[in-house]
């Protein structure tokens, strides 16, 4: 199913790719000794770079790469690894790619100030490029994200999450950040109005066929290819689009047993019985329809573009996020 | 000693403070309830407003209080209390202001977002109101805190700081942020650049003698006003100036008896002999030395300015802060 390698999609901006992960390495040197020891752990993980990619591919399909367009990609990769280890303080994770997390090696005291720092060091990327425009979709995203979260968070404790809340909620946690960084690459290329509206929508549209996917993951992925056991989503009350859509179809009562069942620490066998629940209801099916439509919406963005092999990439992009296993 | 109060010195700015504090209010709104009822009890507490202050007479003392004025204070409120939210997680603190924390409330994750939250916030104001100038200053000082706390959090593990360190920290981590202030107060007035240069170094060198008096207080403050108990640094194995003097007074083999002590985990009774010995070699009178040393420096950057009612509360300021008991 998952035909494409992330790879084959950067072809078309690879040199790019190349200079964008150098130019992010010098941004982050640092003359405190821990923290150029927490950045130097942090690049050597190398993550995914799925949101300098879209800068870059945005930019090209846009009217071209420029000086901004690093510096946009710049910002981007540094806020989002500020939101990584942040996340992992507030998750309490103790692995993340496989390494354990900044919080499990540093204590949280760490995280939390890394967080902090690469955030400012981000913005000041942007600020020292004069790049006020970047600023004012990044400002605003950080905000969303973090509203979100917390957003997720109260719902999480009171269970009560329809469709439209859950929306809301993936689109300022995740989707956010991705149309930010289709918005800057347009942006940097020196493009009018509706190529960067259509190139925002595009990232707003993949982010929520990414996060469904992501959610989906969490009742039917290979746990030994996603690195954590499935279920974690429910067993930390999170409630998604596939039990959203469950629940839906089930009986008043029923749907009370299942919360009941959730907010009662549920263990591995109980966690087990709910996403057999999920998968009877047809939520997995029901989330995977919802995630293919954002995926069409977000193509059809494309449409304004005449072809081209960045145009293509950007398309297989968004079935690369949509199919993947992990 | 401490004849002032902090109300009398705020006279000339009392109406100005009152607007402040309205707009403050306003701009902390959220349509997330969990974030409403946060913020809802971060105002309830009521801080010094310090800063805020520092930028309503650094601006009235260098030509006069403007929207922008409104705008730097509210922003530099914004960010101090989400680097205090997010100290107390790099803490572990259970208090703040006699209040319990937000993460003793609401755990780690919605203090670490809240902070995250209200940084953004604050960013946004500047964006908003197209303050480019405050966004530079702002940003970088963000990231001088994180990476004046990470410097320290370092140098702690290993009980190796001297005094250029502990100056190059509290720089850092306290007195950039009140240069800052002083500098976002000024330039809002549309000032020149030498009264924009004498405000900053005023906040500078303030913010100095502030975080020496905050370590004093760690060793002779009256435990029941500062609200926890002395020797916390001492604890936590934060090296500062009293102590850095006094074990320089001291024998090699008699300093490698306290860092051996400190490296202990020492007991509350180990703790008060470390007291001890750092007052029997006239640590506290040092750092006392120290601290109106620079209270003497920030007075003096105040001689540019005629004599006036705002640069009176400047000067006394200085003592308040140095004189003051917790």
């Amino acid at each position: 199913m998952n035909s494409y390698k992330l790879s084959d999609l950067t072809e078309p901006v690879k040199k790019e790719l190349d200079l964008f992960s150098k130019e992010f390495k010098n941004s982050m040197k640092s003359k405190v000794g821990l923290v150029e020891l927490v950045t130097r752990y942090i690049l050597y993980q190398k993550g995914k770079k799925i949101r300098p990619i879209l800068v870059l591919l945005s930019a090209k399909i846009a009217g071209g790469v420029s000086d901004r367009t690093y510096r946009g990609a710049i910002l981007v990769e540094l806020l989002h690894t500020a939101t990584l280890v942040h996340d992992d303080v507030v998750d309490n994770a103790e692995k993340r790619r496989g390494f354990p997390s900044i919080n499990a090696i540093w204590k949280n005291k760490v995280a939390v100030l890394m967080g902090d720092y690469l955030l400012a060091r981000g913005l000041m990327v942007a600020v020292d490029g004069s790049d006020f425009d970047f600023l004012k979709t990044m400002t605003d995203t950080v905000k969303r994200m973090s509203e979100g979260e917390l957003l997720q968070t109260s719902k999480t404790r009171r269970l009560n999450i329809d469709e439209p809340t859950y929306y809301k909620i993936i689109s300022d946690k995740t989707a956010s950040l991705l149309s930010t960084c289709c918005e800057v690459g347009a942006r940097s290329a020196g493009s009018d109005t509706e190529k960067i509206d259509a190139m925002r929508n595009y990232g707003e549209y993949l982010g929520i066929a990414f996060q469904i996917r992501d959610d989906i993951l969490d009742y039917v992925g290979n746990s030994s290819v996603i690195g954590k056991p499935l279920g974690g989503d429910i067993k930390e009350k999170k409630i998604t689009l596939p039990l959203i859509y469950a629940l839906k179809q089930s009986s008043k009562e029923e749907a009370k047993g299942i919360i009941k069942t959730i907010r009662s620490h549920p263990g591995p066998k109980q966690v087990d019985e709910i996403i057999e629940f999920v998968k009877s209801k047809k939520g997995i099916e029901y989330a995977e329809e919802m995630s293919e439509l954002y995926s069409q919406k977000a193509k059809e963005c494309l449409n304004i573009f005449p072809d081209s092999e960045v145009k293509e990439s950007l398309a297989r992009l968004v079935d690369f996020v949509v199919k993947r296993k992990n």
